[in-house]
């Protein structure tokens, strides 16, 4: 059966990869040509990267052999169903010399990681295995260590066996349970009875260990999330696993929350019953006060765009896939981004030549983005992508992106920011694009809201009656308008819609046969070309040279679900890479169809293979040798990136230059723009009135 | 003379030395024994670098000798007036074999660099130079080729001479006239008649070619500052610059903005009058819409405790030394700070002994704190340090650390964060700390300010009486009393005032020896210490196995007045190893008495040598013999940071853990303890009276 290509987030990764990893920051090598220095740099890098490979044990090369996470899954059918398919990728570019003795001494390496990883290429592995062929008995017993890796038991080279295999599948399938409980889940929350953004099982253990660790918290002291009672936010699920039901951890959060099967009612004996929080599709707040565990919950949304491993205490929280978070990033590369629905009207400048200057916002860029314009310019880009929901949390936002209340406009007349607060339910009712917002400080989002949960030490509450109750009773000097503020809910226009963007000729040639390397212990890629005589853009190097050093870095840092670390961070430059390679042959094509064809490419049989190729300094490394030890240890090495990431790892790139894709002329379009028009003369009926009103007040 | 050391802001480095730092990331190198792995890194480090030395003409060592960036001045009593004192320190470490020929061929290698570079330690050298020993013979050669750089001009042997040293002084003394005029100014604003925090003179141009340069934008499109007519903001400032009043730019700004010299009417002939815009202490608002110069104007600030080269646009722009800007930094590390003025009433959880934990927020340690806990232990940090104003923009702040309106508090009753607005009339009238604070959407603000800055394209005027007006006029629900909000100005009590803290034990033990290194093009800096067999923390080494991999780094990428970039970052790096060392053999002193010894020894007669000789991998690089040819390269390669980014580099540094100081229980602090506890009184009856006027409220 095909592939279906999903991902569970990694938990911790363990403390000797890690060392191995830092001590080896240059990973890999993409970039601009005409830069001869650049070009000696690289293989400088190189160089030392080859040095230190002869000499020292404890460096890690990267293999060529790709182990792609694709997860287990077992087909639904009737006729199938049992049947475990494991998808597991493995990408061998060795040329002939394969041998079973891998890995051996290496598998108390990295239970946790292992225990995460997932399984195998268009062959589907039934439970009563048959005919082998060469390659499938090598990913027999390849599997079969992965299993005995989940039990940490011990194994010998005779008891690679049928037998070990059966024993191991108990584990397997309660990792395939949990993954294909949360693709339901998720299947779920798309339907139109629920038409939800997230969902939030009772019993999930939300906070992590730490901040920077993806291991929940031991329980006490943390307490199993509940969703309230009585209310519409709470929700039972019922979700058909069949006989997997049988393999769902039962030691879930202390079972006391644990799902109820369905057998008393008549319903099949493979139905689960799950409650739990839903978050619906809107404009929905996250209230409460501080510690109070608003973030958390935030970020769990943002992880459920993943699937998780049992144990992770998250494995019953799910989110649709193109959830996006959104946050401030001052310092930002910005390149021709649309941001006049957020800023515009800004003040002139006098001119060189007299004339005075109006920076266009609709055609934005900038070297470092302000926390607002960086905000701003990450809401298009979601926007532009085509992500279904924004997930913003006021603590890391821009303040004066977020909101502004009604003294400040009454101070300030002249301002250039449209904040967030007037445009989130336009951008949902125009363009279906929910947010969860989390508000702590500032009381005008309260007249926003479809809905608002309130969390109040960890546990949720349904507040929505309670802020319109405080939105109505507190006017503040808001300009209302039968009974809901004007200014608060403006409609989203088509000017402010992001046209499609694409890199332009010089930045896809500039970064072509790219190499990627990952910089600073994980927070950004760089990319680096090769040195080419190009001259058919001389012209711009000039403004290119003059912060040269930047030039192809890319500052992922605070892209905050890029969950997978330093590996899926690389993958993200793998991907880009591909990307534009694949822009050079396909220069019609606008970043988002551009990323649509990656994830078809992806997700089809030759996966990242497709991907590496485009590289041969990875499939040809001279480490070949020595690949039966470092299979292991280099298993997913690059995790594959949603497309969003790889979406932001483009604009991001210092020295890219976007370019608009022409826009069709249609006719929906044309109708869209009437309406708009129509929409637009309401409004200005409504600030007239505004005014008019206004300059009564101001009378007395 | 005795040395006054005062910094320049550097203009841009020159591209090609940024390229060479780039690909030698690898710097020099601080860490904690009892890590092997870490050690081993090291080493492999080093030896990189070693073998790129020898191999490769384009790696860069850093040399042996220092050049202090100590400007330059003129002294100002009566006899001594115009002799030049240039303090240009040479830390010159080689055996014996000063050459007099070095680098020649780099004259041209960044003029602008040179052109911040200034001149000498101990030695006055006069313009009618006489007696020079050997040493001095030395500099007088070295300064002639630095004047002579300063112009561009070609020099041959034959030319370095008394007349060559003649010619370049103009500008020599131009560059030391600007100096003296900001030190002057800066001692003005201290003075009790103006009692300021900051100056921003007419005609002073404050926005940056880009948010990464500091080189001025050109004029037009720029326009020259000026102050607002008809208010107290604006000041004439009078200076006496003596016979430096000759050498003054003037070309300044288009000149239509220039001080008038004050001969006419019968003062002395050097007094020089600039009008300008003041900054008072207190409580200073900076308002405005987006992209009217809110931002620049307070870098501008910022930038002010710096002094600036001659056409850097800001070189009239003054601040006092001591100001602080306070950012959110989610992520940052933080260890044993009491943010309890800020944070507290932390929802409690339950303990795995089945008791209650609450965290006690006195002595708050985190691995990743949020934006808002960030933040709120940034100003904390300020105030321990002993700061005397905050710079604050909301643009790069935590919302809901900034403020809480109304409508929140009425929502959201439980809340454990006290906004920054609530504290900052606290924090002037109890610590004597200004605020200047960038603010665009929330208007409660308006409730707090001393003074209030409207900026309008680019240009500022005195908005107080109009935010005032809105603040009255706006009752916003907010509990007033006495026509003042009592929830928006608390009282700064003595519990959330921090005590001193130092490095404890381990931390010291952990961190001698260190070797300090620039990672990630400039924006972080790791502690590396050796190896060493120290069993008396063995407990602690699995809390810091933990994460081991971050072990003794210090992002500093957020610490915004950093502008000296990685020279200032290294140069924060050998400091705070210094201090960690000082603190071994003075185990009584807090932070703030450390970092006062560290100054006092950078200004003694050794300065940046005595740190220096801390680190005898620095002071005996194999590179000795190239020292000719690259002590022009390396020409200010660690500049002196100020005291309060060494602190912050010390409480960001991972791993770190800080003690309290044990507190002296003296009169004085009784007596205020005694005041704290009235005031607390006061506040508490406020309080109750604003409770039953709620519940007043609430029965109608």
């Amino acid at each position: 059966s095909k592939g279906k290509n999903m991902f569970s987030v990694k938990p911790l990764c363990s403390r000797q990869k890690m060392m191995q990893q830092y001590s080896n920051d240059v990973a890999v090598a993409i970039a601009d040509g005409k830069k001869k220095k650049r070009l000696q740099w690289a293989k400088k890098r190189r160089a030392k990267l080859d040095q230190s490979s002869s000499s020292s044990s404890l460096t890690l090369h990267y293999s060529p052999c790709v182990l792609e996470r694709t997860d287990v899954y077992c087909s639904s059918s009737a006729e199938e169903d049992g049947v475990l398919h494991m998808m597991l990728r493995i990408m061998d570019n060795r040329p002939q010399q394969r041998n079973d003795n891998n890995g051996n001494d290496n598998s108390s390496d990295d239970e946790k990681k292992i225990d995460a990883m997932i399984i195998e290429n268009n062959t589907s592995c039934s439970e009563n295995g048959n005919d082998y062929g060469e390659r499938e008995e090598f990913l027999k017993k390849f599997l079969c260590k992965l299993a005995s890796s989940l039990f940490n038991n011990e194994i010998t080279a005779k008891q690679q066996q049928q037998q070990q295999l059966k024993n191991s599948t108990t584990p397997l399938l309660r990792h395939v349970a949990t993954i294909v409980l949360q693709d339901r889940l998720r299947a779920l929350l798309k339907s139109s009875s629920m038409n939800a953004v997230a969902f939030i099982a009772d019993g999930s253990i939300l906070p992590r260990k730490s901040g920077a660790s993806n291991s929940p918290m031991s329980c006490p002291p943390a307490l199993p999330f509940r969703a309230p009672d009585e209310t519409d936010l709470s929700k039972i699920l019922n979700v058909d696993m069949g006989v997997l039901i049988n393999y769902l951890d039962e030691s879930y959060a202390g079972s006391g929350y644990l799902e109820k099967m369905g057998e008393q009612d008549g319903r099949s004996e493979g139905m689960l019953q799950i409650r739990g929080l839903v978050v619906p599709k809107g404009v929905t707040l996250i209230v409460g006060g501080g510690y109070h565990g608003k973030s958390t919950l935030l970020r769990t949304i943002a992880a459920g765009v993943y699937n998780k491993v049992p144990g992770d205490g998250r494995e019953r929280c799910v989110t649709i896939e193109d959830a996006v978070t959104v946050r401030a990033e001052d310092g930002r590369y910005v390149n021709n981004c649309n941001v006049s629905a957020f800023i515009s009207n800004l003040p002139s400048m006098p001119g060189a030549d007299g004339k005075t200057n109006v920076i266009d916002t609709t055609k934005f860029s900038t070297r470092e983005a302000s926390g607002s314009t960086s905000q701003a310019s990450n809401v298009i880009d979601t926007v532009e992508m085509g992500a279904s929901a924004m997930l913003i949390d006021e603590d890391v936002s821009a303040a004066n992106f977020m909101a502004r209340d009604g003294r400040m406009r009454a101070l300030v007349m002249d301002e250039s920011i449209t904040p967030l607060l007037y445009r989130v339910n336009g951008l949902y009712i125009s363009k279906g694009i929910s947010s969860v917002v989390v508000v702590g400080g500032v009381g005008d989002w309260l007249d926003v809201p479809d809905n608002v949960i309130l969390m109040n030490r960890y546990m949720p509450n349904d507040a929505l009656k309670k802020a319109q109750s405080i939105s109505r009773q507190f006017s503040y000097g808001h300009v209302e308008y039968a009974g809901r503020g004007v200014v608060h809910r403006l409609p989203w226009d088509r000017t402010g819609t992001p046209l499609q963007r694409r890199p332009d000729k010089s930045t896809i040639n500039g970064f072509h046969d790219p190499e990627v390397e990952v910089l600073d212990g994980g927070l950004r890629i760089a990319l680096l070309g090769d040195d080419v005589e190009d001259d058919d853009n001389d012209v711009d190097q000039n403004s290119k040279h003059l912060e040269d050093d930047e030039f192809g870095t890319i500052d992922m840092s605070r892209c905050e679900q890029l969950l997978g670390n330093r590996e899926q961070l690389y993958g993200c430059g793998l991907c880009l890479a591909w990307l534009l390679g694949f822009a050079k042959s396909n220069p019609g094509l606008g970043i988002r169809d551009l990323l649509a064809r990656m994830d078809e490419a992806l997700d089809g049989s030759e996966g990242m293979r497709d991907v590496l190729q485009r590289f041969p300094g990875i499939m040809q490394t001279d480490c070949l040798h020595s690949i039966e030890n470092s299979l292991w240890e280099n298993i997913g090495f690059a995790y594959r990136p949603r497309k969003f990431e790889v979406a932001m790892a483009l604009s991001r790139m210092r020295g890219v230059r976007l370019e608009n894709v022409p826009e069709e002329d249609d006719e929906a379009a044309r109708a869209e723009a009437e309406a708009e028009r129509e929409a637009e003369r309401r409004k200005k009926e409504l600030l007239d009135l505004w005014n008019n009103r206004r300059k009564g007040k101001n009378k007395k």
